[in-house]
């Protein structure tokens, strides 16, 4: 049976205060202008996009070469997505004049028979559709179906999907029941086409998107059979692809039978994505288990403290449980965007907290760290140990840089991340007949089926938050909280009047009759934690982290001296919160406690322990590293 | 002024008994003629050799291609050296009617004009000298020159000696003083040319070998302006080099300006070894102080605990100070062999026990791990931790291999091993006018200037050794003998009468009338040790290594259990030391300790700290590893 919940979407929930409206301000205000002016290349000294131009050769209306990554249409449409979340945010005519001018664009490089890639458009290298394991084709068609529902969804405009549903039909006429059998390279279409399905209810286009992802490991040799040998490479250069390798793009194995995570990172998720969305829409049991399954294995053997995921910068991939080295981790930051992803797809699966706090997780740590405060640099790659004379300077570590860049060559985490921030509102709500699921403590109006609610918080500084009901729809519907893991104390009330709640799968549950104007307060503590990893974590062994609520924190040479390798946290030493600093790395509560730092020995290896004077430690969000100086960063800390 | 110390070398020194007679033994009985098969590809299942196959073709008496590296010359230079020292061991009239066909063989590869380079002679790829900087010309010729050396010293065979000073009268002719400026891409020639010119006193031959050292770096752009681009790769590879890269093979510095060790750390070190011999040479004050400052470099930051060196697979080079990663370290065996001859060198300029410390270091760890105990198979990677699912699998990692193979397409290590340990007698003494300096206490009998001397030790498993004057030579001499770093309670004596030597730079030296039968005792005890790193060390941070005598120890999974990573050694808990077990791993004493295993937690990230159980942890010398099963392994222990 199909499941019955669904997402408030975007438009319904304003963010109003704190903690993410002002980082949404901050996209629709800086990140959004930047990146256009990045795809226009006009950001001196950022790495070329050429997104743009590409799409104009491919109207016949400038004359070039194609450059880029065979998806570097991908950067304008995801960027078109966050754009249509912006003007949902913040309307803004002249920016919705200049998306409207693009969207025209593309539709010239549309085809006459719906085809639309400027690669294979503008470039005639290899013939379209015949490699689709290097050629990204039907990955750029997802980001362009995505932003075409976002514009319809979250700002009105239809021109693009008009354009999408021609190349949509195209698509299906090729790959659709009936046509020849074909599976994305690098899956992204799958979620994209059930996105588009929520939205016309075609059930073509869901049709398509399940044909994917059931075709997907029938043969472990789709691949090696179906790419011409001489197209290889041709695309991708130096990141040619394996046609053998099955694993690294999860098709060896048909998507109910994976076990766990392997390959390719941003590949695995968003197909487990789609996954979820898929169990959503047709109640299939059994993928609906395999999303669970694969759920647990990423986050409960292969996930970094922080959230990130993918352990070697060798094919941006998983690699074996329990292996999560710090200093050559690649936790790329679209990695992150994809397991928050999925994490809310699955809350539309059934609520479980253990959803909402990867969410979560992953919202204020392993994607908020892929970009500097102001907005303007991005990291692709999210270590959780740097030190400057070995990150981003040994050829081990070159991947692993400590500052991060204005702009990538392989460009797509800032607009991934920029999409996710500016469309967070989306991630708040779920409904279904009776119930109203809030999933996440961000200050916000929203108008739900049953209610209208205002969501009230300090988090993530301070645990709670009050939901007042501006309106109520539905008498007596069940409103129910997710309790954060890391919560302790958990206080509830209405109007006042504490209460009780059932708790089922980490939510609280609250049924009565509701009137305008009643408030539910959830409050509670968030001491500051020790986190230590399963004794197996190779990497964190002997060390902790510290966290506090969903943020997870890092120790930075700015703040503890140079050599942080030195630092002990004793075992019993209390965590310090002082309080709140509005005016450090905009507005942080850093953690402080008194440690240890061990001296340089007289020798390299030497009988007698290190000396140790007392120092006093202060750690700060992992969010917020590397916006001061380009020093050491560490999230594990030893203990003493 | 000239160093007077010399070495006693190896014909005037023979092992006698326990644990490096038998591993001499080992290498006459099994290895030598081990890699003789395998030179001569005939056996199954190994890499392909072809090194004598090569000389064949340059000899004209066999068609067909060339094969290996451009170096696979010096696989059959190494051998032979080997088999030399072998022959003086041990001789043996069939091994030395095939050294000298081999040797014959050579002689007839051996160009009209004194060049011999198997490579050079059979593929036309490539004019001979033009690449200085990949193609090991000078390399292979250094070490034709060591087996040259070796056969006229420990074998009395000066068939190749013949061969090889026409050849190093064709390199003077061409490199020497009025000849083209040239330096060796790979150091090595340096070494080997003061090697010849101690044996022949001919001045050209030690000035070409300063020559080269001379040259060096003084202009760091050398390999950039004379290595023909269209030559570049053709004899490597996959394997080329960039002609800018000039800190790879140190031509950046003079020799005499170096200040920390950078690039390929093999190189690095002849190099070093090269120039203590041309310090002991020549008396060049500078250059001594060069090679003094670059020991403590590379020891005091730059070198694991076991001795190994090369923190990366990348350029099997050095890396920064304190950066010692222990599962991605490289360790060539190579690269210990090397350290073991620029300490001996060291200690013909001066004697400090530190230099004889770290020669028996890499002697009984870093290199010896190298070598499988049954002499048949061979790392050339030498981690400090092995995890069988990551090890070896991961492209990160695929360098280190967790079980010694039977040979290498690139083969420098097992043969650098062999002539190693087969000349082991020439490590022991050195002396000059008026003393005999001990270096290491070694079973053996040895003929020296001063007297002649009977060496009886139980090392490396019980602390101390009898040194019994057989026959006195020189009455009054100074019998130096080094006390080790790890000794502990050193008592002296002669003749059973207590006494108290003067100790200078970790030498103590006593001076008397000796008489024939005079035996000088020095015990001391060896209790096990637990080494703490540097704090810098990121790797070993909270971490002990445990060490007893010269050996270091690490953990087998075999022992241990699985996931070593979850074993905690308490501060408080004492280091046992069991009965030697000689049925153990060839004979062995173990270091035992009550020790903690933490528990698999029930979440991959949680409050709780993991809950322990006791154990007892079993230590094997780091060696012997990966002679059992293929398991796990690490050196550095968890505290707790």
């Amino acid at each position: 049976m199909a499941s019955t919940i669904t997402k408030v979407p975007l438009p319904q929930v304003v963010l109003s205060e704190g903690f993410w409206a002002s980082r949404q301000q901050l996209m629709t205000d800086v990140t959004i202008p930047y990146m256009e002016r990045i795809l226009r290349d006009e950001v001196p000294g950022a790495a070329k996009s050429h997104a743009i131009e590409n799409f104009r050769m491919a109207a016949g209306e400038q004359q070039g070469e194609f450059y880029g990554m065979v998806f570097q249409d991908s950067d304008v449409a995801k960027w078109l997505e966050a754009a249509a979340y912006s003007l949902c945010i913040h309307p803004d005519e002249a920016l919705a004049a200049r998306v409207r001018d693009i969207v025209a664009l593309i539709g010239r490089a549309q085809q006459p028979d719906g085809y639309l890639d400027t690669y294979f458009t503008v470039r005639h290298v290899i013939p379209r559709w015949t490699n689709l394991l290097e050629c990204h084709e039907l990955y750029c068609a997802g980001h362009l179906i995505e932003a075409a529902v976002a514009l319809h969804e979250a700002a009105g405009m239809d021109e693009l999907l008009h354009i999408v549903l021609r190349l949509v039909d195209h698509i299906d006429a090729r790959f659709g029941e009936g046509g020849v059998e074909g599976i994305p390279g690098h899956q992204e279409i799958e979620l994209a086409l059930l996105r588009l399905y929520r939205v016309t209810g075609d059930p073509r286009h869901r049709d398509l998107a399940l044909r994917f992802l059931n075709l997907r490991g029938q043969d472990p040799e789709f691949f090696k059979k179906h790419t011409p040998k001489e197209t290889l490479g041709l695309a991708f250069g130096d990141y040619g692809i394996d046609p053998e390798d099955n694993v690294y793009n999860q098709s060896d194995v048909p998507v109910r039978e994976q076990q766990k995570p392997r390959g390719h990172a941003v590949r695995q998720v968003y197909m487990l994505a789609a996954m979820a969305d898929a169990a959503a829409t047709t109640g299939d049991a059994e993928l609906a288990e395999a999303c669970r399954r694969m759920f647990d294995a990423i986050t409960q053997r292969q996930m970094y403290v922080t959230g990130n995921i993918g352990s070697t910068v060798h094919l941006e991939a998983f690699t074996d449980d329990y292996h999560l080295p710090g200093d050559t981790a690649y936790g790329e930051t679209c990695a992150s965007v994809a397991m928050a992803f999925f994490a809310s797809s699955l809350l539309t699966l059934e609520p479980r907290a253990v959803y909402g706090d990867i969410l979560e997780l992953e919202l204020y740590n392993g994607a908020l760290a892929g970009m500097q405060l102001d907005g303007t640099r991005f990291f692709y790659v999210n270590p959780l140990e740097v030190h400057p004379r070995i990150s981003g300077r040994l050829a081990t570590h070159k991947h692993v840089l400590p500052v991060r860049p204005k702009w990538h060559a392989c460009a797509c985490c800032p607009p991934n991340l920029a999409r996710l921030i500016t469309s967070l509102g989306g991630y708040l709500y779920t409904e279904d007949e009776r119930t109203l699921y809030a999933h996440l403590f961000i200050g916000s109006q929203a108008k739900t089926r049953h209610a209208d609610v205002s969501l009230s918080t300090s988090m993530p500084w301070t645990g709670g938050a009050a939901f007042t009901m501006t309106a109520v729809h539905t008498p007596g519907f069940t409103f129910a909280v997710r309790i954060p893991g890391y919560a302790r104390n958990v206080r509830f009330s209405v109007n006042g009047e504490a209460l009780s709640p059932d708790i089922r799968s980490g939510y609280a549950y609250i049924t009565r009759s509701w009137q305008a104007g009643d408030t539910v307060s959830v409050d509670f503590d968030m001491p500051a934690r020790r986190l230590h990893a399963d004794p197996r974590v190779r990497d964190a062994a002997g060390r902790v982290a510290l966290a506090r609520g969903p943020i997870v924190y890092c120790l930075e040479s700015e703040d503890n001296g140079e050599e942080l390798s030195c630092l002990r946290l004793p075992r019993d030493a209390e965590i310090r919160v002082p309080a709140h600093d509005p005016a450090l790395l905009g507005g942080v509560t850093v953690l402080e406690a008194d440690g240890l730092r061990l001296q340089p020995a007289p020798a390299l290896y030497s009988e007698d322990a290190p000396a140790q004077t007392p120092v006093t430690l202060r750690a700060i969000p992992y969010y917020a590293w590397s916006n001061r100086s380009a020093g050491e960063m560490t999230v594990w800390i030893q203990e003493a």
